[in-house]
């Protein structure tokens, strides 16, 4: 028994991530701002609402002009005037007295709460009658009451949801600064490797790692850039290698972590400028052979050549690290995987992790997460997967039954 | 108690979608095509793969000259040659016989198994000791094992995953004809509503909604044109609404769904060129005053002017729309939600659905929704939310840690 290389627990792994600084910055507009990432936290410069402001349509009153009113017993109220959207009532109200309003519009001085239109009748064009009672601020919201004046809006390192950006609207900001998206640059290698717009001879195959890293790339926040097939030969990856390295923040190789491929992944990973090694090796599966250099402070990978076991690394390894580089700040990400009851037994081996394909389906309510059959090298095991689940490091399987967390692909 | 309109039910209202057509469809590359949807499935015109391939690094041998070898009695193989990669092994194999062969490489001919190189040890340049027995087939791909010619690669109505574009890549797919993106027209109306670059005096608000809606469509996947505010006007409305028809594949008009303002977005959606208004009210909350018209079968909406329940009605009502004309078949769109237990009890109203925000949580393994305090109207607890539960139409209300699935926002 050969072996090949001491391989690396993936929590180590994962420590890596910290260890490269984030990407540039720059500004957009806000309208561009979805699923970025601010550099520093957004404060409130004034108070939101920024008035005091109706939440239904119906009157403004004094709460207590309507205290003990009920569709037996009504308060009649008098009709002041209504309240013209967008500007501040010229007239104020006193006790028995009501003021038309529509919500968002901003309550005359002397009124606390709105009755609900559908709680009043109008007896005539200056009479009300109201039909429950409200309590002081009550269908409105007050002067502050969303957002205070220098609180916090949008922290550093959260995601930019629609809700983020509604409120940042609802405070001027017309432009953020955010951090870049992730410019990852992709290479594959592997002499068996043609490009798709050829047919493949006997012995070849097309250039799927390229594009399916390229869309994982995407769905990570980040614009791939590809960079095309190197042959399994150190001047043309070191090539290839350099000219990434210069327009991306991070580097990709798929197909030159095994045998010979892999032996010059390594000699070119160590001959780039200012380059470390940083491991060697995974105690995952599949996905165990992937290397991790350091050049110049941006991190380059050594991936399997199969995608399968490509995809896998990069849900679970790389991901990570793009995440780390994009700007999130861990206590701002939300991960909160689908929890799934097994649907079979799956056996692992100690002391390493297993990530299994599996397929969702909801049976009597309960979702279940079956392991999708065949063997790991094809794609159809990936294209018929909702998910992955990790059987740990220290565990020889898991029983049918057992709750699992899936991690959706 | 006066009765401004009859609400529909939610599953009636669903409904509706299908009664609209489809977008348009382009050509886009391949690497363009990520959560794109086919018009048409995509089949195999060859086996994948194409020829019997590794999926290890190892010897390509007969199983049958590897039965019965162990550690104490390794089997003796001739090493007679080395595959190349990409190319057609230009020698066969016997009994007793091996050749060298790398991930991905073509299998010689009268091979049918690879004994994995850390299973074997050289003993001098022509023959190997195997430590383990092979069965037939294994560690190998056999033609057309991963996918057959003929068979569907992708489906119709299926949104392309990284997985599905690099199986796209094995068959050399380089373009694909996809529905484009739906394109969502975004109109804000009200009068006390002002452009995001304005200081708004005392009783105006700036425009949140085109905001939150253009990052809420951008999330679905559709492409926002914005088309700014109008004041509640009809000659206003109608022709923002004309241009935006024009232009878009479904229009949004927030703000107008309201007492005085409804009455012009009714009039306004009963003026449109072949229009008709389908709903008036749905039986939700938040969102109950939503409109729906269809004019020259486009969907055109009047949702709420509070942008909390705006979020609310889109996610709900307004996405699987957008879902249907980008092309989705229901028996692809594949929605797990997240489960929960409920944090504390929440009441509800029978007759309607009430959709409560949550924060989510984990705590001793276990993940827990807790109802986000505040009033409805307050963009905070948007902000503060992770996802929306639904409190069924005849349901009064659910208890502290009953399982509730959540709607991620």
């Amino acid at each position: 028994m050969k072996e090949f290389f001491k391989v690396t627990d993936l929590s180590h792994v994962l420590g890596y991530a910290l260890d490269f600084p984030r990407v540039e910055t720059q500004d957009i507009p806000l309208v561009e701002s979805m699923g970025r990432i601010l550099i520093q936290d957004i404060n409130a410069d004034i108070d939101l609402p920024d008035f005091m402001r109706s939440t239904m349509d119906g009157y403004a009153v004094r709460a207590a002009s309507t205290f003990g009113a009920s569709e037996a017993n009504p308060a009649y109220l008098t009709i002041k005037g209504y309240v013209p959207m967008g500007a501040t009532p010229d007239f104020s109200i006193g006790a028995g007295e009501a003021a038309g309003i529509s919500t968002g519009g901003m309550l005359p001085k002397g009124a606390d709460s709105v009755v609900m239109i559908e709680h009043t009748e109008a007896v005539d064009k200056t009479t009300i009658e109201v039909y429950r009672s409200v309590a002081p601020a009550q269908n409105i919201l007050e002067k502050g009451e969303d957002f205070k004046k220098g609180s916090v809006l949008v922290p550093a390192g959260k995601q930019i949801r629609p809700q983020e950006i509604g409120l940042l609207a609802a405070f001027g900001i017309e432009k953020v600064t955010a951090y870049k998206k992730p410019v990852i640059g992709i290479i594959s290698s592997g002499d068996e490797v043609v490009s798709i717009k050829d047919m493949p001879d006997p012995g070849q195959i097309r250039d799927i790692n390229t594009y399916t890293l390229a869309g994982l790339a995407q769905k990570s926040g980040a614009v791939p850039i590809t960079y095309g097939i190197v042959q399994d030969d150190f001047d043309d990856l070191f090539e290839k290698c350099t000219a990434a390295l210069e327009h991306s923040d991070m580097v990709l190789i798929s197909g030159g972590s095994s045998m010979g491929a892999r032996d010059y992944t390594i000699e070119v990973f160590s001959a780039l400028p200012e380059s470390e090694i940083l491991f060697h090796g995974i105690s995952i599966s599949p996905g165990k052979p992937t290397i991790l250099a350091r050049s110049q402070n941006r991190a380059i990978w050594g991936l399997p050549g199969q995608v399968t076991s490509t995809m896998v690394v990069f849900e679970i390894v790389v991901k990570p690290f793009i995440e780390h580089i994009a700007g999130f700040l861990p206590e701002h990400k939300k991960h909160f995987n689908l929890i799934a009851r097994l649907g079979r037994n799956v056996s692992s081996t100690q002391g390493r992790a297993d990530y299994v394909r599996v397929k969702l389906f909801q049976k009597d309510g309960v979702l279940w997460a079956e392991p999708v059959l065949g063997k790991s090298g094809l794609i159809n095991t990936m294209v018929n997967a909702d998910g992955l689940i990790e059987i740990g490091l220290n565990t020889e399987g898991l029983d049918e039954g057992a709750m699992v967390e899936v991690i959706p692909i």
